[in-house]
């Protein structure tokens, strides 16, 4: 029997103009679905696991696409609560070269935006699970959902269940008091904390002591400095700090730093040719997330989540289809790109 | 200098799959927009009249788009009001034989539908004009589009610009009860009604009297007496009813009457080969206008408006792509389609 | 809890070009998946029923998409064993008016046909189950199949699992003797048989007595005599044959009529527009086991299956893409096509 | 070895919106390759037969592919004589229901319109050859196209090569009188001349005698006559008219009439479906020379030419993309469009 | 009220396979419209200044797809004039790597190499305009159209207004001599010279002075000779040369300079991955005018320039689709290619 | 009249999904054809040879499509036989980036698969040609396959035609072993011989002497000594190696070397940016006989050789569509991409 994991929080309909055409020129978008924490439990199904997804969807056709474009990588759906009005949208522009990418949310009054505490069961949803994901952007939607959260967050610890949060601060949903205030609350149940190079600055006003910004490398004391303040901080088993240093939207460097309380262990460095950079995060939580319940050690951890999440980048649309095998390869050093027969 | 109309309204992205894909198997969506004024505005403009369409829209790009796709057909824009968060957006999929197409609306919030009397500056809107056109479907946004839809007639009225209305009954958008309060009051203003078999009844009550509806037939003296009923009760001074017959979701036999308070005029009777079925009441309403304004006689009248509406149906989108001289040769009597080389 | 179906086969990646192009035109082929028993499977997991669908997959990506086609739409994979060489293929090419749809099957050698009884735990799969569904389809596929059907088949009659099948006769799989053989030994165990015009006499050479076929009319007494014949050979409870009129590739008329081992119920019969004519029987049989799993009366049955195929016909691709509320609305009258807002 | 057949004409770039798109929406038009004479070309290369086509193109790239469209379906190449500017390009609009289908030329200049006598060796062309094929559109490029025209005529009449001519009027490219003046020169070298309902007509004036128009009803006898005037005025070994009748822009009814100097054959008529119609009129041309060099009976002459062109217009694209086999079938009788599995 | 500019020149469709297919494998085209002057004409309307493209172009759809593909972005159109044959055409094939993209023209005989003066009132397209605006491939057209420059020109230095020309030396369409001279007569009403690497050269035999072009690096010294003599001679008050370094289809480096008639300025380098390269010169020209209009300083003017045109380079199509905000962002140095959320 | 080359193996039917999508994202295939000798055979008709193709396909229209696909780029396919039951069909996933390309083989039991000496005349096919071309794909399909190849090269060597042989040895197909043997046995016909890194390594077990595999250089003195051995033990008269670096799936060097028998010829290498790496190898092939036919000097050749693959690398799709003269460009050394107008 696989491990069951559950994650939590708002899925969208993404709506991106083919290639690099930018809005104004679109006559036809792709249709996905994607969102942090949805994005995390494609990554785990696809690895094995039994990653179930809450959220909560309208009962019309537009909300069942999004649960068919879960189920038919093998998420379970049915915690999803149906009801509501809308399913929030994001339009997606690629960048290339000097032009950035570009996301327009349009996710005021979504169903899961709307949803109560008495939408989610979690006794239920947390039945023989191992682990709980949850993102920044989810307490972001709302008060109600915040609450929605801290029971889930509560209950999960009450069950032993692991709890991992990507900090992701979205400016666009909160301020930066706001979410400190919010997610300072929610991050005393987290044992795993994700976060890029200004979440922790961003929510927590967390910036690494005595760096040298103007140096032009990559400050591998400051992130250490910045890992052992937020463990020191909330508590947390393990904290993940990804490092991307982005050189034009096309091409990326990425790497991680994993601090499980006592060492730093940093991942490989890639240079990426980008195809689709929305979920290269989520990627990262996903590859984590299944490192730690597979034991692995802990450059093993960061070295799977790190090459995850750089297969990420160069996949269509926000989820990561990568299996075990093809993670495994490219950690283990072949990322030659010569053709398989 | 070609004549001023001026249509307000709401526009809508359109996202609609290809071909008769179903929502649950869309992977693209054709994304276009449309909207009933705005159907009429391109109508207009596409008949060389300067018809400028009035709106509220988001700066950014989905709204700029918005804008754009009304330019593409000639239409006026400047008019438009920039600000708000949203877009509204409808979902279309297109039926076919026996199953029928399905319109999912995610339209609360734009806007439009927030917009205020502060937004639009009518004095200077209908500097020149000789037209205004709505639809019922506006003031169902809200109180405050009902308020400045008041607005904007009784300053039409005032200036001696001729006021059409077509009543266009949602019933997703408000009760019957409050559609007959709202447009009872804004008819005072209106010359020209358009409505089709349905809207009278639901929105006033308004049903043909001794009637025969097992008849299988055309009730022609039903409509006349819902036409009189209109005309007496509000003062119009034309009322056109359109006639469509649904065989299947690709054949449809489309029709109208036009009541110009002492005759009746019966159109030509058209059966139809379904192409896109959205906007075709406004495709009529685009016609009658034209017609109107270039004084036709009352059968040239209706005659005009039902080929132009009837083309609408062989055309993608919610926009009438047809010239003067194309709805004249069908009006005239050349439906048989034969290449034109 | 919904009830639990288990249907068994073969499904196939399905290449088909857009629109109407023909093979040799093609540069692209649309890719779905798609089989008689799948497609019977989605329809009911379509309905809300819990379905399972059981067949034998290659381990690659090409194999994984099928699975995946049908999470998608909620059918129940876990019982399909992955192993084996490769996924059957059909190319489709469209057909229209005059000119007729054309299959060409390239599916020798694949993991189901190839499969053996050792890769089935019938007792584990039938856990629970109300219903078996198979055609005749799958023993044509080999000896070895035709092995694993009888072991399904005996292993639910022990279960008194109530078993359909539709007779589906395959000229290009098996002869008329070899199926007649082989279906005489296995619908021992049907309780529920389905059959076109064709199959009764190409599979087990009933036709029907004193009919006159040069009548041009639909041959009622024909149709009562062979499902007549059928049912007292093999003792079905009951027998529906479905009744296709074929006036174009772009219309037929389609109908159905049930015979309950006492009377007979015909149905409705309905023109249509074809969008897509492939896995149209499928669909009958998915509408006709909801109907019978849900008690309806005879009548009732008859019109729900005869409905929900009509309604396939206008959907792309194998799968029917109706839900309950669809259907019950066409078999109630409403096929007018009208748009839903 | 297979008869060998030249045709020599122009062969165009043609862009067309997809599906029912009209060009002032389009955002892209599909490229394929077609022309009176090429069309008819490919027809006979799908029969088998060695079919030739003759023309000049230019050397680019645009010219090439061209020539590969022909190769493709097995047209040999070899006698097209690379140079000038431009292909010649017409702009495609499909119409449907009551909207015509819309054709915008733009071949002026092309590389075959300024070609000269020096550009074909009809020696070597004709060497070997049973049959010469052009249209009426041809000689109308211009007179320098009308002198290759004769002399092709000249040498295949002094070979014994066997000529048919499709009137193929367009006055687009020349008036009635100059077309009548050369036409009625070349036909002096023609055996077999293909008409539609007005070549005749507008062509050479030659109109039905004490034919009733206003009756309804295809004219028969008014077509026989007609058919005599030109067998009789030009010495015509056959005459074959075409019979269209045009309900809509989608729905066709569709027949001819042989004339073999002593009888008249009608054939069956189709109503048709339309995929597309251009090239309808060159199917039927190339269904004819096949039967003539085939010795088909009059009556099957007719009618295989007939079924040929019903298929064509069921097939996307100028060329027509059946088998001898497949217009056999339908020549046969079936025109039901059941599946061929 | 808006800057207003006028653009003269011709607008073409353009062709071009999709994505990177060759010509002889396109089964479709991308169709948008372009030429040298309109795509200034769209930057600058995108700028939000009041831009006007002056042409003939057809009155069939195709010429009106023309109209509104500027009119879709901003435009104003009201100047051209209707009439004439054809559109001109360019198809345009991408490279890749060490593939060069290749465009083929098909513009002789176009609406607008056919005008003449008559079809111009420049009293009227002037009123109230501040800048003109034209290339060196617009009286390449022939002398018909270098009459209708010449006429704009002197009108517009007798009304004060600004003229910039880019020299856009073209080798298909005029001999180095008759463009030499042609353009130095124009050149003596023109303001602000555009010119390449090697436009000086062809046009008007102008190489640097002592300069060492087997040095491998940029000439900056060269280049400054070159813009000295070009001012010298014509007496320009700016002239702008851009610097384009060719890797790969795929890599270009792009900077230019500005010569005041007293300082140079060099503007940072660009390091881009293409997406679409066609129109890049036209982007930087828009930019220079708009940066001219706005009185910008002659570093921020080339600066807006170049980062102007270095983001064309990410878009497809001939139109630079960016706003004032995003060339202001990267000219100040943000090229990093982040997602903007 | 050009020169007449051979080539012999398996076309087969290639199924993309489009851009970069993955197999389990794909609702689309690109559908081309291809395979090692066929794609030689178009390299070498594009550059004006007369090549043809032999092999064995089915009679229906899959198999009529590949005939096409070669058709219509200029092959002669007058010797393919036609029969037998399927098309080889392989699935191809593009990578980018760290994620390789994969290729799914589904070729089992094709036509050519199942061919004997029977279905091929070679006197016929060999009638006035002076190359024969095949690779270790092609007798690697079974024991009867491999029996007409040594037909075909002792029938060769017989005529004095040249045989070439591109080892591109397939582990999915047979053993080292296996391929040793069979392969040893056919090389004794073999006059030009073309290898990869590791094919003679994989084949034949000859790896070079005394080489420093870890020095991170391309080993030219390695590449020497393989040669050489090769050539010794075989006594080809030239032996080809082509020396590939995969950066990424992206991006790749591109080189190779020609002995013979004497001297050591290396190409310049390219840094290439990958549009579709499939057929690469035999890209260089084609180049390679190319030269050879054309006596070309022996640095021009592998000159020639490996420009012309480059080239490939930029195309999509197996075959490469390039020009003798587009090919002695890159040779040449404009490698710039600059665009040609």
């Amino acid at each position: 029997m696989s491990k069951k994991v559950i994650t939590f929080g708002e899925i969208m309909l993404r709506l991106a103009p083919e290639g690099y055409y930018r809005f104004v020129q679109a006559e036809n978008y792709g249709a996905t679905y994607g969102g942090g924490e949805a994005n995390v439990a494609v990554s785990l199904a696809n690895y094995g696991l039994d990653a179930a997804f809450v959220t909560k969807l309208p009962k019309h056709e537009i909300g069942q696409a999004g649960v068919n474009s879960l189920r038919r990588f093998g998420v379970d759906t049915s915690y999803i609560t149906r009801g509501g009005d809308r399913v929030g949208i994001y339009f997606l522009e690629k960048g290339a070269s000097q032009r950035p990418s570009k996301v327009i949310y349009d996710r005021a009054g979504s169903s899961i935006a709307a949803a109560t505490t008495a939408d989610f069961d979690w006794d239920q949803i947390f039945e023989g699970a191992e682990w709980f994901h949850f993102t920044g952007i989810t307490p972001a939607l709302g008060d109600n959902v915040t609450e929605i959260c801290l029971e889930a967050c509560k209950k999960a610890k009450e069950k032993g269940i692991t709890v991992s949060c990507d900090l992701n601060y979205r400016n666009k949903l909160w301020s930066k008091e706001k979410a400190g205030q919010v997610m300072g609350e929610l991050c005393k149940y987290v044992d795993v904390c994700i976060a890029n190079e200004e979440d922790a600055s961003d929510v927590f006003g967390i910036k690494a002591a005595n760096t040298d910004v103007t140096s032009g490398k990559v400050n591998h004391e400051g992130y250490k400095d910045v890992a052992k303040q937020l463990s020191k901080r909330f508590g947390f088993s393990k904290v993940a700090i990804t490092l991307r240093g982005s050189i034009s939207a096309n091409d990326n460097n990425w790497a991680a730093m994993l601090y499980d309380g006592t060492d730093f262990y940093f991942s490989k460095s890639y240079l990426m040719h980008i195809v689709d950079r929305v979920g290269g995060g989520d990627s990262f939580g996903g590859g984590l997330i299944y490192a730690c319940l597979n034991d692995f050690a802990p450059q093993q951890t960061i070295e799977f989540a790190v090459a995850a999440s750089c297969l990420k980048h160069s996949i269509e649309g926000d989820f990561n289809q990568v299996s075990v095998d093809e993670v495994m390869k490219l950690a283990g050093g072949d990322g030659s790109g010569r053709v398989q027969r």
